[in-house]
Formats: C-alpha cells, structure tokens, sequence
C-alpha cells in the first residue's frame, strides 16, 4: 500500500508504540487460528474490553462499566457538569473477523485520552472513552446492541432472540458480562443524550475508496440509510426454450435484466449530478424446483438493496424502481411482486464537527476529504438520539468482516491525530 | 379456444371415431393420477404399443416390431421394391406428461393407412407407420433412442447409462423390450436410410405460436439446433454492499444484466431482419455460499442456450456472444468463464415436401402457414440420415410435456387430412 507523499502528523503521546501493543495484545488473547473471533457478549469481547480496562488503569485514567457493560474510560474535566465529549467504537467482531473493524476506534480514543492526561492538558469538558459491546449483527441478527442499550432502544423481543448456536438469548448473555438487563428490558435509557456534547469515533473504512484514491484518512459526512426487499419475485411464464419465439415469451430473466439495466442507467445519471447512492441485488436465483437450461425461466427471485445518506434520493429511485417494475411488467407480461420493505433512515454527521475535523486535518497537512459512510456504525445510533455525531475513516485494505483486513499504523496515527486535536479545540 | 373460421376439411375414414377411441384407449392405459406417464423402455410405453398394435391387425392391417423394438405398420404398395413413405412419431412420454405428445403423430398414421385401406386406395410405394419407442430424454437423459438406434447411431455408452432411478441401463430396458441390443451395440444399422423415400411426422405444438395466431396447423420449415454452455460464470469481486461505490465495483449481478440487456437488442435485430433465433438463460442463481443481501455479488452462474434453423445465425450470435462478454468485462472488470460448448445441429425440412404439404393444405381450404420447430423431434434423425423429411405441426394449448397440454380434436382431423392427402400423392 502506498502511503500519500506528506509530512508525517505530529505523534500523539506514544501512539504507535500503545497501539502496537494493544493491537497485539487484542490479536494474541482473540486470535481463532483464522482470524480473530470476539463474539458480541461473549468471551473474546469480554478478554478485549479488560485489556482495554486494565491499560487505561495503568495510564492513570479511572475507568468503570455502565449498566449496559459497556467499559467506560474517564479523563475529567475542569467543568464536570458540561455535557460530556463522548468518543469510541466497539470491541466485538463478527466470527474470523479482522483485528482493527471497532477495535482500531477504541485504541484511538485511549491514545487520545492518554495524551491529553500525558501532556497534562485539562480540559474543561469531561472526556469520555465507550468501548462498546455487541456492535456486529452476526451473533444474534442485531447490529448496535451496546449502544441501543444506552438508550433504551432494545425491546423484550430483542433481548430473547437466541444467538446463532440456539443456545442463549441476547438478555442472558448481556446479564452474564454483568448489564442490568431488568433495566434494559423496561426500555429504561441508561444514559442521557442531553449529557454528551459530541459523540466522535474513529473507524477502519469497510470499502475500497481510501485505498483507491490514495487517501489515508477522511472525514465521514454521513451514515447511509438504506431501504430493502429481501424478495421481490418477477413472475413471467415457464415454457419450452426452442418452442416459444420472442414475441410471445414472458422471461422472468431477460425482464429482471432489463430492470438491472435500467437502473443502472439511472444510478449513473443521478451520481452524475451529485446524488449519493449504491444498489445492490446481492441474492438472485431461478427456482430450482423447476428451472432447466431448456426451460423459458418463469419465476426470477432478487434481493434489492438501496443506500444513500439522503432520504429523498432513497425515496425518489424507489419510485424510479417501482415505475420500472411496471413498465417493463407491462412491456413483458411479467408481474414483479415486493415482499414487505424494510428500512433504515440515514445518520446525518453534524457539520460543526465536520468542520472541526477538517480544519484538524488541514493544520496537520493532511488531506481533509469528506466521504460518505456505507456502512453502518454505532454513531448512526448516537446521531439519531440528536447527539453531534462525528466520525474519521482509515484506510484499510481488503474490506472488514474478513482476517485480511489491512490497516497501516501510520494511517491510523493520522487519524487519531486529527480526532486529538478537533477534541483538544472542543474540550477547552 | 377459437378454431378458425373454415370450411372442415373432409374427415379421412372415420379418424374422429377411431382417434377419439385411440386416445381414450392410452389415457385409460397410461394414466398415473396426474397425467400420463409412458417411460421410454417401459410398461406404459409397451402398453401403448400394444393398443396401437392391436388396433391396426384390427383394421386389417400388418404390424412387427422392429430390431429395436419399435412398432411398425405396413400397407405394402403395388411396387414394393420401391423406397417406402414412412411416417409416425413417438409413444413414450415424459413422467406426468400429457396424452398427446408423440401420440398424435402414431395415430395420425394410422389414421392415414386405415384410411387408404378403407377406401381401396392401393399405393404404388410402400406405407409404414413407426410407432418409434424412446424419443424423451426424461429416463435416460438421452433424445430420440428409438430412431437413433434404427440408424446405428446408439453407442455403448449411451446403452450402459442407468435410469434416473439408477437401476436398470437402457441396454437392459431395450433387451427387455424386445430390441436386438447386441446389434444395436455394434453400431449396426437396422434400417437402410436409402429404403425410405420420406418421413413424415405430425406432432403437437410444443409452443403457443399456432394458439397466438389462430391456426389449426403450420407446415414445419426445420428443426432449431442449438448450441448451450451449461454454465457460463461471471467472476467478479463481493464487498459491502454499503461501501463500494459504483465507480469501484465488479458487480456479477449488474454485468451479467448488462449482457443479457445487449444480447435481447441484438436478437431483436436479428428477428427484425429474418433470422430465425430464440436465447435462453434458464438457470441464473448466485452462490448460496457467498451469497448475501448486503454483499455485491462477485459470482453469478448461468446457463446460456441459442437456437437457430440456421446454423451460421447460431455461429454469428454466438460469436456476438462472446465479444460482449469480452467487452463488459473490460468495461466492469468481471470475468466470464464458460464450460464446454455442447452443439446440436439444425435440421433442415425438404423443400419438396414444405411445399406438397402446403399445396394439400390450400385443396382443403386450409392455412399454409410454415413455422419453424423450435423443439427437437425424430423427424431431425431421418433428415440427418439424408431422409427427405416434413412435420405437420397440430395447434396445443399449454406446452407439452405437462398433464395440460389440449388438442382440439378437430385440429388434429386438418392436420391428418392434409398428411393424407400429401401421402396419397406421394404414394400414387
């Protein structure tokens, strides 16, 4: 990977050598011979979340775990009463996972707030480091666990889900790590948005676009929402592959190509004029009951995935979408049909700190390019409580969810040395 | 369904009467409780020769089984030593099938002899009607078994293939039947191509195009070869669904759309301006093993099918085939990989026939529509013997090889008139 061609960022306290030891100390104690393995609410979590504890201990900063059993690392300030910066990401990971997706965040805020303490820096607003459980969806199907829980967004029915194996639900393993789950249960918010001024976390970004475009950092502008069908079924009719000619077929696939096609068309168009999307149909198939190479495919399954940071662009292609379901229906004499469309508004990032994180990034002769986030993070979940949310990728290779992810060391200084210093500017 | 308005064409010997009691007589005989099953090589099927069989000797008629254990009907002519008119179809049928696929074509022959006999019309060529056994690939996964073996073209290992329930082979079931297997095993040929002047074969429609038109029958111009890969895999890069832009993505769902959208314009030219075509891509799916709603597909599998009369506009699309593989993968970074090209090569109606079977379809006040047979028949293995060769095709509503398909009795009286009619000239 090669590195931009700049100077590199002042060192934040000895960050590369804390970093190097607590990315270590994470690989070694979660390492599942493939990958690393901290399982939301399980064991590798937990032995992630002491190493945590016990090296900020050792740094001096008081730590504790909230209610949720979240591990929170304090450095206080002068004026304790202000509302709180609040920064972080989470600990778990999904099965054979990378070391750096969440951990990387939590590394960056106890870098932070360990210089700060390092330089003797005061500052006026209480610090607060959140190294959160349960960020990853693969154990029990939910993403942001940790962070719901603070806010009292996990319901009774969230709570008995069974994990993967079928064995234990959510609430048990939450009450087994030590959260008061009676608490969680009432839907009781642990945690009072109105007492965090900010919430900024640092994260590895999950694409490619850091890497393609050379970029070692960048500061994220929003959190894409996205709107999904699981199924949308086209349904033609089935018939002999040599019989039937073309004017008288009604081809489930030649009908869903032409809806891809279009869309794709139309996804180009509206990036031309600036508009924020991806589309994804990540899952497609003919029914294997009855189709057959010699067979006019009758039926065509697709998943359908939309993404944006804006929900009027998610809204409008939506509509776009479903106008070309019906005119290519009409045209084919096909029928597409939708099972229930699911959604998740986008996050907004607040624009002051954006600002801040740019203008950091600027004073340090770093590049200060703003990008969207794809994926989700627990800071969508702050910003939708009106919390300021902010948020600096790093480049990473090789996407996350995967033990090849790639992060370098001094792109992670970079990064933590622009959220030290948009903090340090917040905080006095 | 609407039968044109016409004039009926003269009804040949009583063919309503025996045609209705023929068909009664192989439902009655064959009938599985869903539709008809007539396994190749097996009882329902010899059942089916039997009731035919008996019903000719009937009719003062003399029938044999041939050296691979078709039945054959013969009304010998004043000079026998003459080439034959052979005519006939298949009496197996698919599991579940319907009653009239290959049966209408045995019936009609002996329709045709029955009549010729009736009314004391003594032909200068020999008449034989085949009652071919093996023609669906459904048991053995091969096509047209009963007139391939007649030609030599049956090989060892096509005789050691087992039945889809694995048990017995098809050189077992023949032998049981009858069929001089180790003739058959030798590649010897068991009919001379030379002692047979013409075949010719009416058949059900197997598509909807004589139901769209409103035509009883159509004279068929050629058989459609084909050429298939049974997949072609278009190999490109998974990654978050999120965070991948378009600009960075090798989506397999998105190319493989883009190629199907080119190859149907491309095809709708080809139609605009002649050519005979039909494309299948009847088998698409993703990896179940990848797969995802948030993930880009980077793997799609599909089958890929053409069909022509021709073969150079087979050769010509297949090329188009290829370059847009070429280009779309150029274009989006994916990769298309096929497996081994499987052929099978048109066949070709003699122009002689096509036209003395239109010439009898206009005496009897009927349309002389010519269409091409976009499924395969053993009509292609006599004409690629050099037989001269000629379908009749019937109007079917609902496809074949299902318990719906529906033949209007009185469309079958035109289609056997007009084969009469050409045999009676032919004969003469």
């Amino acid at each position: 990977m090669n590195l931009v061609a700049q100077a590199s960022p002042p060192e934040v306290f000895g960050t590369r050598a804390l970093a190097g030891e607590l990315f270590d100390a994470l690989k070694a104690a979660t390492g599942d011979g493939v990958g690393i393995t901290r399982a939301s609410y399980g064991d590798g979590e937990s032995r992630a979340l002491d190493i945590i504890d016990a090296k900020a201990r050792a740094l001096g900063l008081r730590t504790e775990r909230d209610a949720a059993a979240n591990l929170v690392v304090t450095l206080e300030g002068t004026e304790p009463d202000l509302p709180c910066l609040a920064c972080g990401s989470h600990l778990d990971s999904v099965p054979q996972g990378g070391n750096f997706d969440g951990a990387a965040g939590v590394v960056a805020g106890l870098a932070v707030l360990a210089g700060f303490k390092d330089k003797g820096f005061r500052p006026r607003r209480t610090l607060k480091l959140f190294a959160l459980r349960g960020e990853e969806s693969a154990r029990f199907g939910k993403a942001y666990m940790g962070s719901s829980a603070l806010f009292g967004l996990l319901t009774p029915a969230d709570l008995a889900v069974n994990d993967t194996d079928g064995k234990v639900t959510l609430g048990e393993c939450m009450r087994a790590v030590g959260a008061d789950v009676d608490r969680i249960e009432r839907g009781e918010p642990l945690l009072d948005p109105t007492s965090i001024a900010a919430w900024v976390e640092l994260h590895i970004e999950q694409g490619p676009v850091l890497v393609a475009r050379d970029l070692p950092i960048a500061i994220v502008t929003g959190i894409r929402g996205n709107l999904r069908h699981r199924v949308v079924e086209c349904v033609g009719a089935a018939g002999h592959s040599g019989a039937v000619p073309r004017w008288l077929r009604h081809d489930a696939v030649f009908a869903t190509s032409e809806l891809i096609s279009h869309l794709d068309h139309h996804w180009r168009t509206l990036l031309e004029r600036g508009r924020d999307l991806v589309i994804t149909a990540g899952v497609v198939g003919t029914d294997p009951h009855e189709h057959a190479i010699a067979r006019i495919p009758g039926r065509l399954r697709l998943s359908f995935e939309l993404r944006s940071q804006s929900k009027e662009t998610l809204e409008a292609f939506y509509d776009l979408f479903l106008s070309e379901c019906r005119l290519i229906g009409e045209e084919r004499g096909v029928e597409f049909r939708f099972d229930r469309r699911v959604e998740s508004p986008p996050a907004v990032m607040d624009a002051g700190w954006i600002g801040l994180l740019q203008a950091a990034a600027r004073a340090l002769g770093l590049p200060d390019e703003a990008m969207p986030s794809g994926a989700g993070h627990d800071a969508a979940v702050f910003a939708n409580q009106g919390i300021p949310t902010a948020m600096i990728f790093v480049r990473n290779e090789h996407g996350s969810h995967n033990p090849e992810e790639a992060m370098a060391l001094d792109d992670f200084l970079a990064g933590v040395a622009v959220m030290s210093a948009a903090l340090m500017e917040a905080a006095a």
